[in-house]
């Protein structure tokens, strides 16, 4: 049975990984039979968002791995001792997290670099030819690990869009229930809440996502 | 359109809702044709859990409203604010947030009270008849709620079970993906993670707890 590696970068859209996405994730690699092993950074986080204010709390500090095992109720093990050897595949929800933990894209924009934990593991499984998904604004990082010309969705925010193709990528246009494949690199990408206004809306790319993981490890 | 309140307690099965069951709750609504609201406790959790290690931080403190606004993406009011005549049924998904911050029976046992706001609104919803469902822990509160008689699902647990009927309950045996449904008092209860092993059998029962309710809200 095939293994999948989940990267979660903290729990909570604007610090850490997108719940929503990061549950029908999970979901959907339990409905198509796929194994899946949640990993996380075991570093602080880039900020602490109170959200329900919107606002970044300056006094708090709270570590990735430690927030991101609430979404994994526990299961969850540090980036740095995944084996890539171990797993078929990758998939990385979105949310903030992935752009002020995984990467910095939301601080610097074009001038992102990837956290190393991440860049390493990411950069393995492209080189090894393993499948790997990415959600939401998760694909900002995709220029960096799989180089030049490789094509991924954001969903339709132009400037966001620009910024990726900026950094090497070739990024599609997509709305919020399709996915964008690319076949040489075997990476998928899907806008989920980059464009979701409702779980039903988040879960129909997800899907498609997963499905198409589950399509290249079958194949 | 009928208006749902989905009452979280955090973010985090063990100091929290319980983040699959509370995603997997909003989920089958929207799935059903149900909007829903999510509401909290504006008050301080009982304890702040670390979920890789599983230690109570004595240190740390965190409001239920400002936590539970992570898994409504920002999207949630206070308890008390919540207007019973708005809604046509009410949700809790479980959760130790729901032993430890809606009541005290994951310190006390059977001696355990029913938050304040909690208690009123969920009296509201039962003496107006509205449909109401239970998740997990939450169920211990019916007997709090509905008094004597009512009959409600933990599960399997016969030690809990037990505590359930020893505060007024008549507690019934259930399976994952079964539901207990108590017609007289219009309220429904699954045992979700009391009994889960992964999202899909945590969401068989949900689905059914959520279906149930679209059944009593249609007729």
């Amino acid at each position: 049975m095939s293994r999948v590696a989940v990267i979660l970068s903290g729990c909570g859209v604007f610090d850490g990984a997108e719940i929503h996405e990061s549950v029908l994730t999970m979901l959907a690699l339990e409905s198509n039979g796929l194994n899946f092993q949640c990993f996380a950074p075991d570093k602080p986080q880039l900020h602490v968002v109170d959200h329900l204010s919107g606002e970044v709390d300056g006094e708090a500090s709270r570590n990735c791995l430690i927030e991101a095992a609430r979404i994994a109720r526990g299961q969850v093990q540090p980036l740095s001792e995944l084996q890539v050897d171990d797993y078929d595949a990758l998939l990385v929800p979105g949310g903030f997290g992935a752009a002020k933990n995984l990467c910095d894209f939301a601080l610097v924009g074009t001038e992102s670099t990837v956290d190393e934990d991440f860049f390493v593991v990411a950069k393995a499984f492209a080189e090894a030819g393993k499948p790997a998904g990415y959600l939401c604004i998760a694909p900002m990082m995709l220029p960096a690990i799989y180089g030049e010309g490789v094509k991924g969705t954001i969903g339709k925010d132009a400037e966001t869009a620009a910024a990726f193709n900026a950094m090497g990528g070739e990024h599609q246009f997509h709305e919020v229930n399709e996915i964008c494949i690319d076949e040489h690199n075997r990476v998928v990408s899907t806008p989920a809440y980059m464009l979701a206004g409702s779980l039903l809306e988040a879960q129909s790319g997800i899907d498609l996502v997963v499905a198409q993981l589950a399509k290249w490890l079958d194949a």
